[in-house]
Formats: structure tokens, C-alpha cells, sequence
């Protein structure tokens, strides 16, 4: 059997990809990625601050820590639809773990030409894996993480996918509407929508995981050999909240929070965001469903995350300031947040191993082993506009 | 002062280009296509019942019946960005009237090419569009036909765009949730969150049409000459309901109807939608106003429509025959169909010059001088697989 893994060189992606080796370890994991992320990162001027390898020295290091060569590295751009369904036709995964994508909010808005890229590339992707199911085995699970970032921040709670509305005196279950505030997260709106549609239309199982905010430096399997390392991005652009913070902590930068620090999010480890998705490949959709999973441990704001760094700082030896700067993009500064998160625990039976307070002093260590790496690229905490309103 | 018209030879876009020619005398007129509509029939292998000359054919006519040269034509592919750039810097427009689109549903479920090939030339022309106005002046009042097809058939009233919703004791306006049909229609919905998030993003003044099914063979202009006529297409994947059912009543051929028939959706005429959307201009949106709003006339279930031209047909002689074959795409055949109807009246102040009934004979009449034409391409009323069916 097969699973077949798409942005298999991302972040999460080569966790993911030992997890799911570990867990199946009869089976072939078909790692695919064409290299855009590590490209993105140095279009921007940065780089990752913990040093990672290439895949083929990723996968030679892999079977020599664990004794198993169930991953296979495939460089493809997965934007041609021939290509895909080739691959799949190729591979006949029972199950697509689909990953890749361009994953940050700031770089789609850098730009006309970037907000048109992220959608364009994002949304072709998931389309073509849709069809080259529907075209060579309509029984391929489909997973995708889209993000918590398609609902935007409603003034009510928000469901996981669906809910039971009453308008005037009628009632129905309706999916839960987006409102996402970038257009990398619009091109993930799309995807979830071409989901919905795929699943009813072609009778496909479908998991929809509503990512939140992935965070930390290790998985239990990265940690064994630096040569097994994740990417680690700290930039602006690519450096998701908790990551940047800790860079910035350990760099003497102060952390820098968009207004009053009231935008909260969902957050979750890299650790548990690999199981969860090895979780997911081992108990699948039906046919035809669209499952849609919110996918985080807990809702951290930005103020609190500010202070748990401080506080986590203070205990390594770390002099944290905080400190605010106008908000980069258009979003509610200040906020209700309640999202429901019942599936991941009931549905997929996750059990956390982390939460920030726990990963915190672990990360800020790694981190502070790298940080002549964060040191050369602390220009790039925050892009030329706003450093220069910190005045 | 310009107005520049995306889909300028399409089946709404002639029609429209010189319906806003004659009321803004003084204005520009900028028709842009790139012909692929004439392409797509051509593919299917039909062709348009009414006969109908090139771009530059019309423009030549329109200037001799009327003695305005107030249109020009561009022949562009607006896919590529700095095409669409150059083309709004070029004539800095007011508004862009937004039509270019793949428009058939059926066709963007011919294959997986055809589903994929829809949703990036219409999700990708709009980006363009987009953020050429967000680029070169923020200003210009962004109008765009989507569809009523982005609703689906809720079980509850469709508003117009947004509705208010208690959900668990609290109260948020949000968009109305989509539910679409086929890759056309998730195309649409894609189209109207970019916009939805480009006039809260950048201040842009948008307004969304949610357009019924449109239907008829002439506007006042193009009844005028031959020449000057617009395209008219009967087949299965571009001919929509009312036309097609017209020309298979003239053809002799029965009327098909998917299921029960129950199928209801809201229908506005050739000329009432070129109107509408010479109102739309009239009166712009406000800057950062996303204004939704829906755009039909009356609603028609497709067996009520099939017994209008039954009717219709026995008034000129024609024998209509009605019959039931099964649906191609997944949708209700039966649902409750309540959309809101207001701003269309209210805040454009369309006064409707037909309805179905009205519009019926004189369409039937035409479409009895062309009847040879039809006969020709009979064959294209259905797909091969629901021919046979029929047997």
C-alpha cells in the first residue's frame, strides 16, 4: 500500500513523512514537492534558522537512525495535470496527505503578482489531485490542511464546517461561510469549497483539516540526528507567531505585537500536527463525505503569546521586551474567538503532547543554539515599513 | 470618460457594449475579448442559431445605424496580468463591466481539463482585474456578473449577499453560505470572495450581480440590423434553458426535462440584463462597498417553463411535446427556491420590459427564421449519453 504526501519538503511536510513511514512501516510513503518553499524564503531574503538537508540526505540519514526505507523522494511540480494524475496512476495511494502549498498570508500580499501566484498555484494543485482521483480511483482519501483562517472572526462561535441556521422560520445545515483575510487564505477558502463540491459530486472521502497555528522546532523524529531537521522559518513572511517569537527572544529583538495583541488563533505543535495527520490517514472519510476537522489544541492571542515568551525567556536567561507596531494587514485587532474542537479529540482520537507553556522552554533552547543563524537575518523580524515605524 | 467591457463578444457583452455606447454618448466604449466563446461552441460542435458577424463587422454597423463611434475593440487575452495592467492604465476607466467568463456549467464538467481550465481563466481574469484597479487606481468601480448559482437551493430565504444569524445565542451579520453546483458556479464563488475581500482590502468599489439564467434573442440595439445581431446559442452546454427549449420547440424536437422538473431559478431577458447593468454603472458602488445583488426577474421551475413554450409554441403553430430525461449533474430536483428580490428595483431602479410570457413569441418567431439552423446541429440538444437514454 501507499500514501502519497505532497509538500513533502516543507515544515510539516518531512515530520509528516517520518511519522507516517514509522506508523506504516509496510507500506510506501511517495514523498512529492518541487523545492518552492526554500525558494520563497530566499526570495525574501531569509533562511531557516535551524540548517536542513537536502530530501536525498534527509532519506539516506532516515534508514540509517530508524532502519526502514519506506520514503521515496519525488521532485514534481504538481501544477501540470498530467503530472498528477501519472503520479497517481503510478502509485495508487490508498490515501494523499496534500500539504503543498504557499502557505503564508504576508507573501501572498506582497504583491499583484504574488496574490495571483498563491491562489493560482494553491488552487490548481488541489484541483488537479481532485481529478486525477476522480479519474483513476474515486476511493483515494483525500486529506488537505486548509487553515482556521477560513472563517475569519465571526461575532459567533464557529463549528467545525457546518452548522444549523434558522432564517426567518426556516431552518437548514449550511456550511459555516468564509471570510478570510489574505488571499493566501482565500486560495485555501477555494480549495475547501472545490473539496465540498468533489466529495458530493464524485462521491470521494474528504478530510478538510481547518489547520491553526503550527508551532516548534522538533518532532520526536527530527530530534534523533540533525541531519533529520525541519525547517525552521522566523521571517516575517514565513515565521508563523509562536516560531517568530522565540527567534526574536533569543535574537534580544523585541517581540512585536500588530495593535493591542487581541487577534487570537488556534495553535498547535508540530508534533501533534504530524500525528494528527497520521491519525487522519488511519481513520478515513467515507465516499462522498466532506469531513471537516478544526485542527489545534488551544486559542492563544498575540498579547498572551508575548507573555508566555517572557515568561519562558526569563527562565533561560533571556531579557524579553514587547512591543507594538501597526497591524500589516486588515483584520479585527480586538475580537470574539470560539471555535469548537471536539473532532480532532473524538473523531480522530489525538492526545496532545503539547501545549505552548510545555514546548516553549524546549524550542527557546534549540533556538538558542542556532542563534548566530538568527542573528544574520534579524532584519528580517519585520519587513522595511514597519522596522521604521518602531522608529 | 471610458468604460471598459470585459466578454465584449459574448452572448450579454455585444449587446451591452452598445447599450452603454448609446446612453453614455460621450464615453468610451472599450470592448475586450479574446474570442474563445465562439471557440468553445465550435468545440462541442455547434454553433449560434443567429448568424453573426466579427467584432469589426458590428462596429462598422453600429456607426452606420446609430452615428455614434463610441466602441472600439480589443482583442486580448486578459489571463495574463500585464496585459490587463497595461489595458486599465491605457484607458483609465471609470468602471470595468466584468463579463469575460467560460460561462457554461455543463461544459466545466465535460473533463477534468475542462473543470480546471474554467476555474483558473475566470477565477485568474478577475485577480487580474483586481489588481489592476488596486494598482493603478483604486477608484474604478469593479462590476461583475457572478451567479444565483453561488447560493444553491438552501432550504431557507437566500438573501441578497449577507444575512443576519443567531447561532448559539449570538448574533453576526456573515455572507450567505455558498453551495454550488458545478466548476462554473465554484468558479463564481471564488470570483465573489476575492472581490468580497478586494473592496474591504483596498477600498475598491464592487458590485456583484448575481445573475439569473439570461434569456432571449435581441435587445432594442440589436433587433436594428442583421449585423448588429448577438449570439444565440441552443446546444447543450451553452444553450440555457429557455433558449434551448425554444429551439427545440422550433426544431420539433421535445422538450427535455431532468427529473420532476422541479428545478426553479430566477430569469431576467437580454435586454433587461444589458439594462441592469448600464444601471450599474449609473450608479456606482461605494469605495470599500461589496454590493451584492441579485439580478433576475421573475422565478421559473423548469416544467412550468417547459409548459410557457408548450403554450407559446401552439400560438405560432408549433407542436410541443415534453419529456423527461435524467439529471447530469448532481442537484435537488425538487427544493424550495426563496431568493430576495429588492435591490435590483430599489437600489438600480430596473424597470423590467419583459418577462417570459412577453418575451416567448417574439422569441419563437425569431428563432422560426432560422430554423434551418437549428435543424443542422439538432443533434447538440443533448449529449450523446442522454440521447441514448432517451431511446
Amino acid at each position: 500500500m501507499t500514501i502519497l504526501l505532497t509538500g513533502a519538503d516543507g515544515y510539516m511536510g518531512w515530520p509528516t513523512a517520518m511519522k507516517l513511514a514509522l506508523r506504516f512501516p509496510d507500506e510506501l510513503i511517495v514523498g512529492v514537492d518541487n523545492g518552492f518553499r526554500r525558494l520563497w524564503v530566499h526570495e525574501v531574503g531569509s533562511w531557516s534558522a535551524i540548517p536542513i538537508k537536502s530530501m536525498d540526505e534527509r532519506l539516506e540519514a532516515f534508514k540509517e537512525v530508524f532502519g526502514q526505507d519506506n520514503i521515496i523522494y519525488r521532485h514534481l511540480d504538481l501544477r501540470d495535470y498530467d503530472i498528477v494524475k501519472a503520479l497517481v496512476e503510478e502509485y495508487k495511494p490508498r490515501a494523499i496527505v496534500h500539504l503543498a502549498a504557499q502557505p503564508s498570508a504576508p507573501y501572498s500580499m506582497l504583491s499583484p503578482k504574488h496574490a495571483i501566484f498563491t491562489q493560482e498555484n494553491n488552487v490548481k494543485i488541489t484541483l488537479n489531485l481532485i481529478h486525477a482521483i476522480r479519474e483513476v480511483d474515486p476511493s483515494i482519501h483525500l486529506i488537505e490542511t486548509t487553515t482556521m483562517g477560513v472563517y475569519g472572526t465571526p461575532n459567533v462561535d464557529i463549528p467545525e464546517g457546518f452548522f444549523e441556521v434558522e432564517f426567518r422560520g426556516r431552518k437548514d445545515t449550511l456550511p459555516f461561510p468564509p471570510q478570510a483575510g489574505s488571499w493566501y487564505h482565500w486560495s485555501k477558502v477555494h480549495d475547501a469549497g472545490n473539496l465540498m463540491f468533489a466529495a458530493r459530486a464524485y462521491k470521494l472521502p474528504v478530510t478538510d483539516l481547518r489547520l491553526g497555528v503550527v508551532y516548534g522546532t522538533n518532532t520526536e523524529e527530527t530530534k534523533k540526528d540533525p541531519r533529520l531537521a525541519t525547517r525552521f522559518d522566523f521571517d516575517f513572511w514565513f515565521g508563523t507567531l509562536y516560531n517568530r517569537f522565540c527567534a526574536q527572544a533569543v535574537a534580544g529583538y523585541p517581540l512585536t505585537i500588530y495593535g493591542k495583541g487581541g487577534q487570537t488563533r488556534g495553535y498547535i505543535s508540530l508534533e501533534d500536527t504530524a500525528q494528527t495527520l497520521v491519525l487522519a490517514v488511519e481513520k478515513p472519510a467515507e465516499p462522498g463525505e466532506f469531513r471537516v476537522i478544526n485542527m489545534f489544541v488551544e486559542t492563544v492571542s498575540v498579547r498572551q503569546m508575548a507573555e508566555k515568551v517572557k515568561e519562558a525567556g526569563s527562565k533561560v536567561g533571556l531579557d524579553v521586551e514587547v512591543m507594538t507596531v501597526p497591524p500589516p494587514r486588515p483584520e479585527a485587532l480586538e475580537h470574539y474567538y470560539k471555535p469548537d474542537l471536539r473532532k480532532i479529540f473524538d473523531v480522530l482520537g489525538l492526545k496532545p503532547k503539547y501545549t505552548v507553556d510545555k514546548a516553549l522552554p524546549e524550542d527557546l533552547e534549540v533556538l538558542m543554539g542556532v542563534k548566530e543563524r538568527i542573528l544574520a537575518k534579524k532584519d528580517k523580524f519585520l519587513p522595511k515599513e514597519l522596522r521604521e515605524k518602531r522608529g
